[in-house]
């Protein structure tokens, strides 16, 4: 029902496969929302997933959209597998597929992996993050939460802060959200907005309070700890009081904008504990939505039947 | 069914719940006896089970327990999740549940920690062991085990013998045996009994084999061998000849009594091989009614049908 | 309707329940290429992954037979176990099968621990590789494969090529092939044939290029690249020109032979990349058979239905 055989990535992705996927996804969530929270579409089928970086919430978001559909699950993580012992990705991916798997989902830390992945097998392949390139679900989830919230995406004008430099999350949200029409404004230190991204579709700006009296949502990065401080990168204070979305922020802005996180959190650093708790944040929508998304995206290309 | 939403400790727990939960175990125990070890009554549920620890065998037991109530079932070690990349034990825990989850079973370092839990998400919590504070359902599968092998737990004369100081074993099981009317002893080297336990209404007493002349049953706590010869511990030599259960030991007091032991044994330390090998233990009986203990939780908490 | 409760190994297996397996795995390998690859036989029935030394492909393949049975499963992988804490090998096998399981699947680094197992539970045991003893399921799909391309084993000249004497999987090819039938010659350096081999009915050779003249097939064993140039063991370099299956070797034969290779693969070293991926190789055809294999052995060590 979808164009494309696999999900790798929301660039160049068809806008209405993106509405369909969206659109599925509100029929799963209205699933989980049961008491048995099940359906048969996809027994039979087997999904591996194939996790070359661990990724406890990715992956169990994953499994569960599984097996509430009754799909088969096989967990393989790198680090306890032949890689150890010398095995290409090659043959580790096409020794996996003979066993007459249906799909393979992937977190790998190199761009472009579930790409390769596709030459090497007949199985659908969803990119479940690959290095800093995309992360389709995250952003098809993001969309969903934002689509539940104001009716539609086509119009909004959302805000994404932070490490847009670095971050899969951001690319794969401005794939989508310019392909369903959002305004998009990418916001952070100027160290970490890559060059020309303006190329993308989307405004650059370096001053988070404009940004959040323009937008009706903003999508908050995570920032990893680890850099801070070091080289181009801001000390957490810093980057705090420039770049966090803090109490004080917000109301002097005096209007209401909607709160994403992809997760996890640095509460006190890009986030307040009291924003993050919120009224505004839809950051535990954004949970559940991720398994109805996933849901819709296995159901959608393994052709489950509901 | 139960009076209590969570199953955190058996501190305070009503009596009644405890009988109701030992009784309904006896039920699956039946089906466990049988070729097709499972009953429909959890499907559509979802359980994780958010191990903060390593326990392989109560992570096991419970897993089985799950699946064979035919709940879907998701694991979480800490080791690999999002806690090491900074979130907090609360998000983590709202993460999880945002994904609509029905029951949460946990097993943490912390004591409390399970309480805590219950304040962040609206799941079932089940405490699989927190620190040194309780460990409700392996007290519950000895208490059924009891009752078993003697037909009614009330009036029951109970040892519990070791290291009670630093033990959730003793500790739920002093406040599920008193509660459901058996008497216990204490038994231990002086400096691993806590002051002041008498206020739990158990007798204590440094005199292994007067607590064996007594007793139905004792239930003997595994020794934690690093502990052994440092400080105030007893070496493992000095241990085994004041505290062990040893076949010598037994044959002379010239009267059965009941060996329990939650595993993992230290044999020739605290127990003798040929006891806990012998007729006298129950050691095995517990680890089966340890699973069908854990499907009637389970069960009765996330409300099967049958 | 095998004859022997256990699957520990094929020394002294009878030859007919060989066949027998091999039958019932060409069944199920029928399933698996239906859109649905599943069935109920084994609903009810409960499997133990009892892992002490990783190996993802074969626990990943026995996970996949278990669940296409409908079995429930469980991985138990000895990193993270009681084992860590002291408990011996007997109490946690015990352990396990108090849990009421009807079958433990094992590999461990010990030759002859799942006969040892055998003692400890009345559980079903599957040896799925102990130490330099027996792979038996690794030979089954072998013998399979050589079915499926020749239509028979008896009669076929089997060449297994490499390490002789550390490999467990040729120990296992060498007693069933020579069961059914097949005449077997191993080749590979002298200091890695064990003295005496003879004696298990197969000719030895040293020339690779003889043997490939010989053969319908061989079965290329996988180096242990870390035992290269160490002692008794050639060079990368040297390993291959004398006994690596290359391009030009199989070109100066002239004839057709059927490439079989256990994985994973040594690229470049016991075979070429391109002899790998060629239209000889049957790899990937032994990676399909392991799991309809494995769901032979299963299905009739527990007496499923169809």
């Amino acid at each position: 029902m979808l164009q494309q055989k696999h999900l790798l990535g929301l660039e160049d992705y068809p806008a209405e496969d993106i509405q369909t996927i969206i659109d599925t996804a509100f029929e799963f969530r209205a699933v989980l929302e049961r008491p048995i929270k099940k359906v048969p579409s996809l027994q039979g089928k087997t999904v591996v997933n194939l996790f070359f970086e661990n990724s406890t919430r990715t992956r169990i978001s994953f499994e569960l959209a599984q097996k509430r559909l009754s799909a088969d699950t096989v967990n393989f993580s790198a680090s306890s597998s032949s890689l150890k012992k010398g095995e290409s990705f090659k043959d580790t991916a096409q020794n996996i597929e003979a066993m007459k798997i249906d799909a393979i989902v992937m977190r790998h830390p190199t761009p472009g992996s579930p790409l390769q992945l596709t030459k090497y097998v007949d199985a659908v392949v969803i990119n479940a993050g690959d290095g800093t390139h995309e992360h389709p679900t995250q952003a098809i989830l993001d969309m969903m939460s934002l689509q539940e919230r104001f009716g539609k995406v086509a119009g909004l004008k959302v805000g994404i802060i932070g490490d847009i430099a670095h971050s899969r999350v951001a690319r794969s949200n401005i794939f989508g959200l310019t392909s369903l029409g959002a305004e998009i404004t990418v916001c952070g230190p100027a160290t970490l907005i890559p060059p020309e991204i303006e190329r993308l579709g989307v405004t650059v700006s370096y001053d988070l309070d404009a940004v959040l009296d323009w937008a009706d949502a903003v999508n908050v990065l995570r920032i990893q700890r680890e850099r801070m401080g070091v080289g181009l990168f801001p000390s957490v204070r810093e980057y705090r009081s420039l770049f966090g979305i803090t109490v004080e922020r917000l109301e002097r802005i005096g209007k209401e904008v909607v709160i994403m996180h992809p997760g996890p959190m640095n509460r006190g650093v890009e986030i307040d504990s009291t924003v993050a708790d919120g009224d505004q944040a839809i950051i535990l929508d954004q949970v559940l939505n991720g398994v109805a998304s996933r849901m819709a995206v296995l159901f959608l290309l393994l052709g489950g039947k509901i």
